[in-house]
Formats: C-alpha cells, sequence, structure tokens
C-alpha cells in the first residue's frame, strides 16, 4: 500500500484511495459507536488527518485505546470523503501500527497549552506544536522565494566567509573564534601569541557580508548572500538574536532607484508567495497569533511603496501631533516609534526613506552632491518599522578613503576593498534584510525566539 | 536605450535591438580599418560580448584607444548578427562611456595567465577571471538545484544553530566562540569564568547540523539544512577546509533504502541541472580545467548506480591484484584509493556501499540484526571516491543509550536527542553532502580553495 503524505491525504481528490500514512497523533477520542477518532499529523502541512479506528482492529484493545499524543503510528486504511465539517476526507483504518509510545505522565506536550517562553526549554520539541510547525513552513516557503526571485533576476547566490579577520562596519560587537585552549591560556599570564592559534591572528564571527559580496558584485554583476550573522551585543528583547540569517543582494550598475525597485519587487514577491503558498497555515497566524496580519500582508503586496526623502520625514515628524519618547531633529536617527508613525499614521502604508544625513551612516554608502546626506534607503512597514536598510555604495576611492579616515578606519584594513574602487570602479548598490525580521513580521509572531529553530542569546547556546 | 546583460546580448535573437551593455574590458585590439574591438564581459556568462567602436566616436582617441583589461564601460550601440566564428552578434557602438580606469601598473590581473595559488592572494579580484567567474556560476547552479529538489520532495530548509554547546560526533576538532577578551584572559591567571562570557558556559562553531535536524525531522517529517559547517583541524590540503557549506536531508520514515534512492535522485539532480544549465562552463572545464570531466559526470546521470556491502567490497579489494598503501581487511576503514578502485575499477561507476562495521561509524547509526554492522551507506563515484555519507540513525533508545556508553558520551549532555526516542520515536534517516567537493567534482578544479570564495585553512582568514 502506497504511504502518502497527510497534505496530499487531505485534499478532496484522494477520497477513494487505499493507502498508509505515516505520523504522530494528536489526540483520541473513543467513541461509543465502537470505534475511536485519532488525528495525526506528520508535519506535512496544519492540518490533521482524522482516522475512524474500528473495535474490529486486533490491537484495538491493546494498542489503539492506549494511543495519546506523540505516539508515532503507521496506519493503513482507506480514504473517504468526509461528513464532519472542515475536513475533505477521514482514512478509515484497516491497521494500526505502534511505532513508538508517548508516556502522557513524562512527555512535555500534552493538550495543555504551553507558554512560548515554556517551549523554548522544549525547542527540541516544539517543532511538534501547531505553531511552530506553522512558522517553520513559512520561514521555508521565504527561504525559497528568496532564492526563486535572486535567481530569476540573474543574481548568484554566494556563500561570502563566516569566520573573518574584517569587521565590516567597524563597529558591532564581535564574536571571537579561537582554537587557543582558554584554560591554559588563562594561566599563561599573556600576552596572546597568536602564532598558536588557527588563523595567527583574531578572528570573528561575520556580522554581515556586505564587503565581501561587494567583491564578487564587481565581477559577476549581481550576486546576494544569505547565511548566518551574528551580533555579541547583550539585547535581553524580542527583535535580538545573537545569531540570525541575513540576506544581501549586491548589484553592480544599480543606483539608489534600481536598489529600491529591487527591494520593493523583492518584498512583494516574498509575501505573495506566502499568501499563495502557505494559505493554512497564514489563516491560522491571522486567528491565533496575531488577528489581521493577513490584511498586513495584503497591504503590503497591493499598492505601490511610498517615497520621502529623510529631511521630508523630519518635517512631518516635527510638525505633527504625536507625542514621541525620543525627540527627533535633523541629524538624528529615527526610532522605532518614528520609523512606524511615517507608515501607519503618515503614509498608511509601506515607505521608502531616502537621503539620510551621512554622519549617521556607515562609511561605505555613497556621499550625495549636497555633501551632506548619503544615497542610503529604509523600507518602513506597517507593524515593525524598518525592514530592510540598503544603499548605494560609495564607487569613489577619494570620497570613500576620506570617509575612512572620519570613521576612524584604517585604510590597510580595507586595502581589497579600496581596490574595488582603484581597478575599474562602477556605481553598485545592495540592502539587507533580516529572515528572522521577515518571518516575525509575516507571522505575526511576537518574539523573535520563536521564528529560528534553536535561538542563541545571551546565556543561551544548549541544542 | 534599454540596459540588457551579456548573456542575452549575445543570443541571436537579440541581433538588430539597440541597447546598452555594462561591464569590464577583456581586451582591447585597435584595428587599421579605423576602428577598436573591445571584448567586454559583464559576469552574466563566461564569454565576451565583442563591441566594434569606430574611430568616429568623440573620445575614441582620448579614451577608447586608452582601455585597458578591467576598465569599466558602458556602451551603447546596435546588436548586429557576427560574421566571426564562435558568436552569433557584436555590438556596434555609438557611445562608450568609461566608468572606472584600470591602471595595467598596477592592475594585477593582466593577460598573462596566474596560477590559482597566486590568484588565492586576490581572492578579492579573483572572480573577474574566466575560470572563477565559471566556478561561482556553477556552484550557484548547485546550490539552486539543491534548494529546488528538495522543495519539491517536500522537505522542509531549516536552519539549524551555528554556534552550539553541543559537539555532533563526540570527535571532531571545534573552533571555540567567546566574547572574553583573550588579552585580559591571558593576565587573569584562570581559571575561566565562564559566568562573564556571552553563553555562560564554553561554545563551539558546529561540526554538523544532524542531530538538530532530526529533532524538526522527527516533527515535521522530512527537512534539510545546508548552511556553514566548520572543522579545526591542521589540515593543508587540496581537499579540506576549515570553514564549509554542507547539505544534510533527513527524513521520518526513511529506512536505509529510501536514504540511497534519495541520495542517488539527488546527485543526478543536481548534476543533470549543470549538464542542462551551466553548458558554456562545463565546456569551459572540460576543455581547460578537466579533459574528460562531462564524461565522468554523465557517466553518473546516465546510470543505474551499484550495490556493495562493505563485507563485499572487503572481499573484492582482498582478493584483486591492485597495489594499495593502506592494508584492508574487515574492520578497517576505507581509504580513498580502496574506494576509488571499487567505483573506477570494479563497479566501473557509481556505488553505494552499505552495513559498515559499527566500530568505525559513529553512535548515532542504526545497528543492524547482525549485531556487528550499522545501516550506513557512502555514495562512491569515479574521480574521488565517496562524496556522500549517510545512514539510518539508531531510533531505539537502549540501543541508542548503550551505544553513546560504549563511545564514551555522557548521556546528560544528549538529553534532548534521547527525547526523541522517548516520544513517539520513529526510523528517520539523512545523509550528507559537502557543497565544495561537489562543486570541485562537477568543474574539475583540483584544489577545493578554488571552489569557495574566500577559502578559510590555518593562518588565512583574510578578507
Amino acid at each position: 500500500m502506497d504511504w502518502i503524505r497527510i497534505v496530499d491525504a487531505r485534499k478532496p481528490v484522494s477520497a477513494g484511495t487505499s493507502c498508509e500514512v505515516r505520523g504522530w497523533v494528536r489526540t483520541r477520542r473513543d467513541s461509543k459507536g465502537g470505534f475511536s477518532f485519532i488525528e495525526v499529523n506528520d508535519g506535512s502541512c496544519l492540518g490533521n488527518l482524522q482516522v475512524v479506528a474500528p473495535s474490529e482492529l486486533a490491537n484495538y484493545a491493546e494498542q489503539v485505546q492506549k494511543l495519546t499524543a506523540g505516539c508515532s503510528v503507521v496506519i493503513g486504511g482507506k480514504l473517504e470523503a468526509s461528513p464532519a465539517k472542515g475536513q475533505a476526507t477521514e482514512l478509515h483504518a484497516n491497521s494500526v501500527r505502534v511505532l513508538g509510545w508517548a508516556d502522557p505522565e513524562t512527555y512535555p506536550l500534552q493538550k495543555k497549552r504551553h507558554s512560548f517562553e515554556k517551549l523554548r526549554e522544549w525547542a527540541h520539541l516544539r517543532p511538534r506544536t501547531n505553531t511552530f510547525g506553522a512558522v517553520m513552513r513559512v520561514r521555508n516557503q521565504i527561504c525559497q522565494s528568496i532564492h526563486t526571485f535572486f535567481h530569476e533576476h540573474g543574481f548568484l547566490y554566494t556563500q561570502t566567509p563566516i569566520i573573518t579577520a574584517s569587521d565590516c562596519e567597524g563597529a558591532g560587537e564581535m564574536f571571537r573564534v579561537t582554537t587557543l585552549d582558554l584554560e591554559t591560556l588563562a594561566q599563561s599570564g599573556g600576552p596572546v601569541k597568536y602564532e598558536y592559534d588557527f588563523f595567527d591572528k583574531p578572528a570573528f564571527l561575520t556580522v554581515s557580508g556586505q564587503l565581501e559580496g561587494e567583491t564578487f558584485a564587481t565581477a559577476l554583476g549581481r550576486i546576494y548572500t544569505f547565511g548566518p550573522t551574528f551580533r555579541a551585543e547583550n539585547s535581553n528583547t524580542s527583535r535580538h538574536l545573537a545569531e540570525f540569517w541575513m540576506v544581501e543582494p549586491e548589484a553592480a550598475f544599480f543606483d539608489l532607484a534600481d536598489d529600491m525597485r529591487l527591494a520593493e519587487d523583492f518584498l512583494k514577491r516574498i509575501f505573495t508567495d506566502c499568501l499563495n503558498h502557505c494559505d493554512e497555515d497564514m489563516q491560522f497566524f491571522n486567528e491565533r497569533i496575531q488577528k489581521g496580519v493577513l490584511d498586513q500582508i495584503r497591504s503590503v503586496v497591493e499598492r505601490p511603496f511610498g517615497h520621502m526623502t529623510y529631511t521630508e520625514a523630519i518635517e512631518v515628524l516635527e510638525n505633527c501631533d504625536a507625542k514621541f519618547d525620543f525627540p527627533v531633529s535633523w541629524g538624528t536617527d529615527l526610532q522605532a516609534e518614528h520609523e512606524r508613525f511615517l507608515t501607519e499614521q503618515h503614509v498608511k502604508g509601506p515607505v521608502i526613506l531616502t537621503d539620510y544625513p551621512a554622519t549617521i551612516k556607515p562609511f561605505y554608502m555613497r556621499v550625495s552632491d549636497d555633501g551632506k546626506t548619503v544615497a542610503a534607503m529604509d523600507v518602513l512597514v506597517p507593524g515593525v518599522g524598518e525592514i530592510i536598510g540598503g544603499s548605494q555604495r560609495e564607487e569613489r576611492l577619494d570620497v570613500l578613503v576620506r570617509r575612512m579616515a572620519e570613521a576612524g578606519l584604517e585604510e590597510a584594513d580595507y586595502w581589497w576593498y579600496l581596490d574595488l574602487r582603484r581597478f575599474g570602479t562602477v556605481p553598485h548598490a545592495g540592502f539587507g534584510l533580516g529572515l528572522e525580521r521577515a518571518v516575525q513580521y509575516v507571522t505575526g509572531m511576537a518574539n523573535i525566539r520563536d521564528v529560528i529553530p534553536f535561538p542563541r542569546t545571551p546565556g543561551n547556546a544548549e541544542f
């Protein structure tokens, strides 16, 4: 008998076929009519398959009636159109084989609902819950859309290094990577002998693949990186992870306008794919996690993004009636409250802010003709504020060198980055999107720790 | 005028269109007939577009005739069918704008051919060469095929953690991750105060996502990881990297036979996609890098893989006439020379070896009924030997606990891994493929450092 997955078994067209399903019991309910209803899930979709197990089964009393949440089963039978509401089919079982039991006394995932905080302690079991299964399927869809979108647009997937001796923005707090034995080192009395370390010099975990990505964009035209990045910030918030995934496209011969068009097309494609391919999961998030998240996503997809300069945004913020915790004036960095006001109250939709003051942006952003602003762009969306940040890069060697000096960076540390401007320099631009921020936005999940398989935060590298 | 990429400009169908191309000069040759030939590349394909630049151009003497390798240009004109061999079109320029010069006195990539060793010192510029451009396009195709194949087969892309307090096989040499200041630590006199370290305990870079992947497979059914993994081995060989990318599918309810079928379908799909979508690049590798690599790839795609048990393989090796550097007998690990003999001389094609002695395989592989072997499988291919390693996993709690004890592992360190067997355990299986090994195989590149953007090896974390 053919094994089919539950996502297929639940389709109306499957009614009438004999098959086998393999999965885990979610619930069991014994009917007085001489049979049991078993809800089985195999992770292929949110919904369970209802199994009708008759008491005639040889192991009915010994096994079927003892099934509890989490038990693994292989069930053979015939799929029939279901009279029950909310399901097209049900499986009339002629065999129920139990592969593994889950002692209800010790199995943590009983019917009682657990808080997301509690489930983080069982991060190895939480994908068995409805919410985390749905999160993982949506996360997978977003990843697939990322690759498909860039592939179709001629961008090459490029893996920039994780371990690096460079520090992208001369800023971020970085994790150190070493093979020195720390206990021995602590006893040594110093100084650190890097000649005994693996890379013969201090090495770190990357905070961004952008600079390395530029070396490939200025050779192959269009590339994107998509991999883990790291911040050693001691931030215990619902929006920060020490390890997260980031996608960073970079395109030669792109100016800021091209970059903004790419970002808008990209976001719309990801969100549209989630709406089209994750319907059941998205309905779940809309009903159980964040009411209205579907409308929020649709509003991003359906209309053209607005455009404002930073200077215009400051004028709006200075002259509006809203009360902000942080004061705002030309030259200050915008806070989430300002960004959310702009996208939610002022524009009432996604908006791209451009032309930020050079003083609050990194050295690699292109200085505009006014000498005060850079060709930066941030995409703001209702509900969170900034979701994408990008810029046209400074392609003029002399300007870049001056900006680096102003930022206190050593030219010698960036010799290879400067070479890109020494030899056949071209205008180019790119942006970055944090995968987990995007998953949070699409699913409405409140805490970023609940949209990644195993979150890394201060004090937590378990599993 | 519309900007088009050179991969499109070179198509016969483009002849007759007016357009703009943007790229980098590869060569310039001045004709006596009052024009220059400029070969331009933009990374979208291996081949260059030939530009015919007439002396009537306003900047002909001042700029066009000074163009050298590496200069960046924007050229407008009309694409015409080309009379020259090996190209369908050529661009008759009516404007040549120079964006960036590349001083031939200092630009390293002159016409003279450089060794791959030398190019590693210029890893930021080597994607501008024919070979590395081709490698990156094939590498991109393999990555796209990996995602597409698993997506189509219902596997969810799952990002397992990079930083971890676990050590997958209780073996591999691992990099340490810390936020402790090493200089301060060296002065401290010890012991190490982990309460001041970011994760409050020793943390490492992952050597495999398999164990964490199993937690998701035993909830969602089918998943795959695809991300960077790390080995702190002091191996300076053409086959080892300290940082490399690995793809690891894991499927619940799969036995070893299912696993082998998946591995064969997967490899064939990747190679077929390279043959179908990277024709020009593959021809280049076949002619310039490894003669016969195309035939080698085709031979993997075209026939069913052979199957042998380890025990059968040992018999063949013990009774053959070949001379080996390493002796072979039942219970020893096979060396590359043995594997290559089996696939190249004995089977004359890809072969999957199964049922290895338990003593030479990790604790998580399923022990067979004979008590001596485990349900392991290695896929061997002509030219390299092992390219994929996998197994059915031990799903029986008591057997797994015994195997861990034999391997000297602490149960407490693997409580969550054991939970998967305590609660609804299921048969499951998976395998691992190193991305760079696959790229090496498809391209014929001799050194693994030349198939990854920025190789990390002992003493080298530059860029």
